[in-house]
């Protein structure tokens, strides 16, 4: 049924010499635990409205290879203390994974860390009701925090955030090959999903007001979407994440992915009119994926946490 | 707005000396090429179905800083290149992207390697027909390439194939602490949606039957699956991963990522009826969610692929 | 802010003689209460996956005029009756259904009616396996039922059926204008998700067999869709729809919503490669939509059924 | 297989009486035409983003009985259609829809009316800039437009317009039986998604300001949630149709269809906590569902164009 090559088949004679099977890098918990906190303390109530996934990391070895679920701290539990630990207060998404990830290391010897993660839905007030609100669908803020041992690795986000220029965006001078048939344009729809996510610096010590960096950030993507006279998305994108890390000290990297969300322009000739960059086909699939890490300069190495948060290179 | 710990705001006074600002890694391409390839040389006609992406890593610094696209192989061409490719048949997703892999890598200086995914999607005959299809939508099979230099990385993968277990699973033993409510059971439904991928231990002289393996992987997880006696969902995991590596030793390691779609009994006491596992509410969320990796003792360092592909830990 | 024409502003001068604001058609229940039945008087298990709407017709209008829940039936309630119903079994999602209707009628006097709707989906065994079960989920089976007094009206359906013939389907002789581009084909790929749904002729003294109908009409429309040489979607549409009613005289008509899905021969001249019909893409919008009914000469008037029904013309 | 009633099968024994088999209601056209349409006539641009549904009636049998295409407009035509009219502006999307109908009537002489159909997105500028904007995708806003020969039926709406009031919503008084196990409460979350549908009361000289009437009628439904003290979602869907017809003469009736999004108190008892009213388990199924039309008394007969539109009773 398989042929492995020569080389291969040499170190593995009737598969018998392919080694002893064994458990690598595993985690286990409950996603998406829906909480919905209302601070209520006077009439004017607040929202905080979140999806949180818990997994722990640790000593898992002899439920995956015996059954044996001496510490296996279930999943249901999890469930339970996220609902528990709310009952104090969320704050920010970032804050609650804080407590979260705190609350396991601390409880469970073998518990040696873990990956916490939220989305957080925004509400806006109903003409200013005290306990009316509406879902602000136009983006989704996320949080994913990996604890390994004593270390921390905290990451912010926003995603679905969708912006468009209707002129300002050029695309020319890419190579042509045999296989090229695209135009070259002065003036295109730019248009795209904003999907990023930022690492801060530490986060052991950390004393961040995190509402307050991730409306900055959020604003500052924004402008420069808006203001960079667009050469290719490639550009548009450093120029966002260059201006995050510009202003936030405290962030570390920024990495962002772009699909880019086409518009073609409606071939209107065949019915005698003219379309000067006027009405436009907003294509489904296949679309342009950009996607890069803007970071500082002999930034630290790697982080553990990328290997757990999907969409970036 | 935001206050930094001591040590680190000592490190970067005002901002200023959080060091120059730089493109980290990156990567761009065309995601989600929908490409269905007839094969109809005799009467008897073969359908190919296949959601394509294509993304390069290379030398594209200048685009992002100066939006210069000279370097820039337009994502469209790399679209036209998928099909124009297609024209010699797919065969596998795997052969299929070591082909993408092998053209781009070799017709562009600066196209060092590049990340190529496939999904690929299944039909039946119906009746046996020469030339009418139903799709198979039961599963779906994914692929995925990492090219970094001489390196390649190739995974296969299944996802969405959901099962399901009336009896045969218990779940008990497990730690109590003050927020476990959750009570021991000798018999509960077990259900999943399988999430796999194995990744094959050297591509560069491949010489695999793809199409044979994913169908005996296939068989294999769903066979596991169905005969553990499962006292943990990471239990069942374990074993459906090592006999994956137990029967193909061109497979270095399976990583799979498990919700445990919880099926709750229904209380039917208070309607004076009894409830002997019969009657359940298929809760959407939240769920448990079990993943891990099952490897070969000794296996080699992390593969970079991973960091491109998300839901395993 | 609004201007009527003066035909209409003379009938409501300042807008108070428009006339008493009234409450009009209504209905209220509980919906997608999801149902798994496990069948284990013996070892060999049987499972019927079910998601189930229950909403009640009746007097409910000092409800909404007033707030006075004296009559309404809590929603939670019909999601309880549900799943106690359902320890006496299933059978078909027909006949759970008419259990329902039944029910929910004879319980309480101001219920003069109401429409029950159900999903099902089907599983596999696994190898045979007593109770290990793989979802298949090429289709969804689909029952509504509407209870008017002593009327009921039964519509049974299937959905998500996706076909596709990669020949045997021609397109021409249509009428061309100022806006047609399209050229004339004598050989494309045809592909389309079937939406069926049938209605009974009677459903009071019902005594069909509906699994065996349901996998009758699901063979018809397979095999219609297969053997019909197509010159349009709606010429293969009709002969499915005939078909079916040419072997089930209890079926009074058959209703079918198809989109048309587009798949475009890629055009690889550019690259000096012709391309027979080997090489598509998959467009997902737009896509045609074709809809009809297909009945038996002089049939009873509309069904009430139909305006609570979506997705028929 | 199937075994009618006595009744039933004398009418058709051996099915040989039931009848010649016979096209009946049937519509046809091209669904989900993204347009993307953007107004440059000045620096400061505008957008308008909208998905389009054109269907046709009128004497299409023979294309279903014999595959003569003859008389088919081409669902490519009628996309074509879409965006050469576009050209000359979009307005809104009941503007739209009614230019669209006229110009198929007009046409065609077989063509005697159709189904129409738009979604519009929302865009707000990023900080007042002149061509870059962000998608607003708190709701979206529907129109359909169903032509009978002269007769024109206009719907306007808006959907997935998500709301919660954290306290002044309560539910008891109702009915217990058997199956009855919900508490009373005095204080719970009400929340839902907001879809809406009104029918203007003429079309055929129609001059409504349709942007103003939406920006209008959407205010209402947001204040009337708010401010109505609610002791059942059935009583808050009723004020909400009753102020909008209040205000809006040229309004003929308001459907709504409403899921009653439910937010579980979580039990914090076992963890020795209280819980008034602030952590709450946001489930996502099953949930209510209530539905009503709204209207003016004396209303004229059901308008047809309700037969062609989904998820209202």
């Amino acid at each position: 049924m398989t042929a492995l090559t020569t080389e291969e088949a040499a170190g593995h004679p009737n598969g018998s010499a392919v080694g002893r099977i064994v458990l690598g890098r595993n985690q286990y918990g409950k996603a998406e635990v829906r909480l919905v906190k209302i601070t209520r303390n006077t009439d004017r109530h607040a929202i905080e409205d979140l999806n949180i996934t818990s997994q722990l990391h640790g000593d898992f070895e002899s439920a995956h290879t015996e059954g044996d679920n001496s510490k296996v701290v279930a999943t249901d539990t999890q469930k339970n203390t996220v609902y528990a630990l709310a009952k104090d207060g969320v704050g920010s998404p970032e804050a609650f994974l804080l407590r979260l990830g705190a609350h396991f290391t601390e409880s469970f010897d073998w518990v040696t860390g873990g990956r916490w993660a939220a989305e957080q839905y925004g509400w806006d007030r109903i003409n200013d009701h005290d306990h009316a609100f509406s879902r602000n669908k136009s983006e989704t803020r996320t949080a994913v925090l990996l604890v390994e041992g004593a270390r921390q690795h905290l990451v912010a986000g926003i995603q679905d955030l969708t912006v468009l220029k209707s002129t300002g965006s050029e695309f020319h001078g890419f190579p042509r090959d045999r296989y090229t048939t695209l135009g070259e344009t002065t003036d295109r729809i730019l248009a795209t999903d904003v999907t990023a996510r930022w690492r801060y610096s530490t986060t052991n010590t950390i004393d961040v007001d995190f509402n307050a960096v991730y409306a900055s950030v959020r604003g500052i993507l924004l402008d420069a979407f808006a203001t960079t006279h667009s050469l290719a998305l490639q550009q548009t994108m450093f120029q966002m994440g260059k201006k995050v890390l510009e202003a936030h000290p405290e962030i570390e990297e920024v990495r962002m992915s772009l699909p880019n969300k086409h518009h073609f322009l409606v071939d209107l000739a065949p019915f005698a009119l003219d379309n000067p960059n006027e009405v436009f086909f907003a294509a489904d699939r296949p679309y342009g994926l950009i996607e890069a890490t803007v970071e500082r300069e002999g930034a630290t190495d790697e982080s553990a946490v990328w290997a757990n948060t999907p969409g970036f290179c």
